[in-house]
């Protein structure tokens, strides 16, 4: 028997690529076997059977190529609010439960890429906590302690990364719920903007600010869902849908340090280990060279955190229950802090819901003023790390807090991507919490694996015994850019990827698609230099033309402007033929250029190869 | 003493550029002193005083350059829910009443530009109407019958425009309250993207819905409106406030037709005389070379206008008032239809709130849906002229019936131009409104004017004597760009204005900037033709060189891509150093593309010059 614990997505696929599909299947089929139900394990609502499985898998095979869909036969856990055919839908409420005809939007799109969903997580009651506990299928421990709460709502989900049994599972954030489990179970949580995965199919908590999230064991893998679940058209089933940007941020300003801000007094109700911690967090940013710390009073955050519960936004969960409330369900399906907060939500006003409204946008004018200037804000994903006892003791209390870093964000229309930040002496787990602007996903996915990479190079995922190895470095390509809204750029000199240039084409958010060369009717020239960078020059010929090597680049035609805006005389951007005799803009040089103190450089049949030549040349 | 009736802002310009500053004081003083307010004439509610006027007028000279502004000593007229210095803020409810220690922003702004603001004007109560009729200060008739209402909630503002008092005044719109006036009155009523000037000390109606509107006597003055009250910053004092983009479409689609969009079926409640204007408008719209008509069933929009009284928006008046209520004003200040509505938004609970959220969320999917490949919606601005005794009959009815074409706007985020129409057999105005996208508001006072060139050339302003001559013509300067977000781009060929390539630069949203020549250093060579258009090729030399027209253009960078795609091998966007020494970018031309079957055109100093000589030289 295969141990697939703790296995990463490319190590699912690496697998997948020499195994016979039988062999794939009944691994999979191996790895359910080895799990249980609520109330064995609290942490699972459902399991797929054997058969579901199978089923699953033949359909998959079926499709053409389906070994290279990027979650080919990855195993995926979803919160059990979220619809997957084959799985009734709870939310963690048995009277509530009903079979979804179809897949919910997020698991559609998982399934098209080649994930098999394994079984529904438990969670927080209509996703109305951040602790785990409150839900009649139990409550889930965090993966490192059986006294310690898993954190909520997404608990079971959560904890099932963390165990490493699947590596990824999805989950749902409106308050901090695909956050907080994140930190209690040392995994990725990633909260995307809101709307850019859409909702369709997933049972509403506040449904203005819902969003499903993900949880994963290294950034890598986070970013392959992120690329898969976020759509390029707007889900007309989902009124809250969004798009996400044709050309989104893939990097904060690669020119100069990343601005992160830390808030300038924090609270940690008591908790002395959790401070601690976060200070080493960051002071790690502070030691990296490309990132830059200032701080700043979030109390504007804070404040609109409090709105989340205290304002109007509760009746909400109200207007999401109140129709099967009406048919008396059964008091031991459900958990009683759950309906106390639902039901507060029935005497608001719609005065209260507009004021409510007004206050935020006006609170939104202080965070602008606040956040003017700042790429990233860093804060504890959550302060506590809390016992069983602790959190029956004083339900609402101890769940408040731990929604002091998560409360705002949705309100505040942010994204952000919660991370692994070291051990207490306890043996728990602490994490961090970047927070961006809207639909900087990509970019927050960035900072977190570079703070990874400082802070902790060699952690140990989840609760498994698994090194992180290159698990959080990311995937360049990704997302694949919208070929329409770019504009394929052809360079020749010092913009090529690792010469000094190659910034500008970051920064103006441009991927690499492939290295090749001109056709044979160019030649090259270095020109005379009149600045720090050395630049060549790029001529048509109708005779004796070489083939020349270039980087091909797709580049958000938005961005064109800008990155032409830094494109110096003699040197323009013109078209440039291929040696596959297709046409591409590119790089071209004014005559004047070459025609008096240029070297001709053809010989070396490219800017790289000159320079590599020039070093050589000159050792000292 | 000087007749200014019917002046339209350069009119008034004129007049003070000749005039001295006394004469212009002394005009104004006069202006006002042949208006009455209320009861004597219902349009307005209070008049600057002479001394009140002097001290606007002193403190607007005392600025630098002060006649240069847009605006210099242009009267204009403010609905009474906006706050004025000098002037109490009623909102059509005299125990409401307070004396604003600040300009509302967008007083602020007409000030700065020069503006005169001499007079306050009556309005439906607490802007909640679309009548006229509703305000203790009076019932407002339109000014073309004394029997007809005026329309509301902007009825004064309506009015003294029309009437030739002044050439612009701000009304608000919240549910058609800008647009429905300009209809009867025979103006122009501009409605912008909510957001896009604040709202910072304006009495809310419903604070989400609100926005400030312009009426005008032309197409050119709504435009020099727009661009003195657009604002590019954020107000921090307006919750609701957004910019208008900084590369704002000013034009739809130079490159292709204008789709314009009719209502497949349309209610006038029985009207007769109105659905013959309306059509004989689309017969304009029809036979406009650069438009295609398109019918669209809008039943979506009518749905969403449905939601705006009887959804939850309502509360947001009982939120805006109650505290004022409380008070227990005097009945005689009360309007009994407007404090009926008011309090009908009393129990209204926030489920209803986010359900009619919801609800309105997901009407606008199929609104998008409708509107996909349309351009700009024109509809009728209102189905009926209503009689003040067919209001008073049914105060509710009527209103209601008057808001099916104006509900839906604010809710789904559009913008609109409400412009006349024609008259009817019995003298009374008609008006059509095209509506489109948000921030598309320039865009849409282009189609105005090109709907009113072909279908009114000749026609009388408001209910003046005075005829449109080139009052809608739009000033193509504006709105200024901002040139940070631009890149100035020199064209020497074919984009060169009037030329066969000119539309790629107004389709890419470019602005003329100034047309001037290179530095000495260059020559233009006439290439090879290879296709429908001929074009140009520009050479830096070190010798021999010579200064070629040309001409630098604003073109936004977001917009820079769009434009680099339409440029074809040999030509390339390089660096162009102009007569002053300065350089810009600019089209350059790759040695391959003159270096053989080109002709050096130098002498003729410029690609137009040379044009003429070859057409010179070819009559036939």
């Amino acid at each position: 028997m295969v141990s697939t614990s703790g296995w990463t997505v490319p190590q699912w696929r690496q697998y997948h690529a020499a195994a016979t599909p039988a062999e794939s299947l009944a691994t999979l089929v191996a790895l359910v076997a080895r799990e249980q139900v609520a109330p064995s394990d609290p942490a699972w609502i459902s399991l797929a059977s054997p058969e579901e499985l199978a089923h699953q898998f033949r359909v998959l095979c079926a499709r053409p190529a389906a070994a290279l869909l990027p979650l080919y036969g990855v195993p995926v856990a979803v919160k059990d609010n979220i619809d997957a055919r084959g799985f009734a839908t709870t939310a963690a409420c048995p009277s509530f439960a009903y079979t979804p005809t179809e897949d919910s939007a997020v698991v559609a799109r998982l399934r098209a890429a080649g994930a098999i969903i394994v079984g529904k997580t438990n969670m927080d009651q209509f996703a109305t906590g951040l602790v785990g506990t409150r839900s009649p299928y139990g409550r889930t421990p965090c993966a490192f302690s059986a006294e310690h709460v898993s954190g909520g709502s997404s608990a079971g989900s959560g904890v099932v990364v963390a165990r490493g049994t699947v590596p990824l599972a999805l989950g749902t954030d409106t308050a901090g719920s695909g956050r907080v489990p994140a930190m209690l179970n040392n995994v990725i949580g990633l909260k995307p903007s809101l709307g850019v995965f859409s909702c369709a199919g997933v049972v509403p908590a506040c449904k203005s600010l819902d969003c499903v999230s993900v949880f994963s064991l290294t950034v890598g893998d986070a970013q392959a869902a992120m690329s898969v679940l976020a759509h390029a058209e707007t889900d007309p089933r989902d009124p809250y849908a969004r798009v996400m940007p044709r050309a989104p941020l893939r990097e904060f300003a690669p020119n100069r340090k990343l601005v992160v801000a830390v808030p300038t007094a924090l609270e940690f109700y008591g908790e002395a280990h959790n401070p601690r911690l976060f200070h080493a967090a960051v002071e790690t940013l502070q030691g990296m060279t490309d990132a830059e710390v200032v701080y700043r009073d979030i109390a504007p955050l804070l404040e609109l955190a409090k709105c989340l519960y205290d304002g109007p936004w509760v009746a909400e969960r109200w207007t999401a229950t109140r129709a099967f409330l009406a048919t008396n369900p059964p008091a031991a399906d459900l958990d009683p802090t759950v309906l106390g907060i639902v039901k507060s939500g029935e005497p608001i006003t719609a005065t209260a819901a507009f004021e409510g409204e007004y206050k935020r946008r006006t609170i939104l004018r202080r965070v602008e003023a606040l956040l003017a200037n700042v790429d990233v804000l860093v804060v504890p994903t959550a302060p506590l790390n809390p016992t069983m006892a602790a959190v029956a003791a004083e339900p609402v209390a101890v769940n408040s807090r731990q929604g002091t870093y998560t409360n705002f964000c949705n309100l505040a229309d942010m994204a952000a991507v919660a991370v692994p930040s070291g051990f207490r002496p306890d043996g728990l787990p602490f994490g961090i919490t970047f927070v961006g602007a809207k639909f900087t996903d990509y970019a927050l996915l960035d900072v977190a694996q570079k703070f990874l990479a400082a802070h902790l190079p060699e952690r140990l995922l989840g609760a498994t015994q698994q090194r992180v190895g290159s698990g959080d470095v990311l995937d360049r390509t990704l997302p694949e850019p919208d070929m329409d809204a770019c504009i394929e750029l052809a360079v020749v000199g010092a913009h090529l990827s690792g010469l000094p240039l190659n910034w500008q084409l970051r920064q103006c958010q441009a991927v690499l698609r492939r290295a090749t060369t001109t056709s044979a009717c160019y030649r090259l020239y270095a020109l005379p230099q009149n600045g720090p960078v050395a630049k060549p020059g790029l001529r048509r010929v109708t005779e004796d033309g070489a083939e020349i090597a270039v980087e091909v680049y797709a580049m958000p035609r938005v961005h064109f402007g800008d990155f032409l805006a830094m494109v110096p005389e003699p040197l323009a951007i013109g078209s440039c033929e291929l040696a596959d005799g297709t046409w591409v803009k590119g790089f071209v040089c004014e005559e004047s250029g070459y025609a008096s103190g240029a070297t001709d450089i053809t010989s070396f049949g490219g800017w790289r190869a000159y320079q590599q030549h020039k070093r050589a040349a000159k050792p000292f």
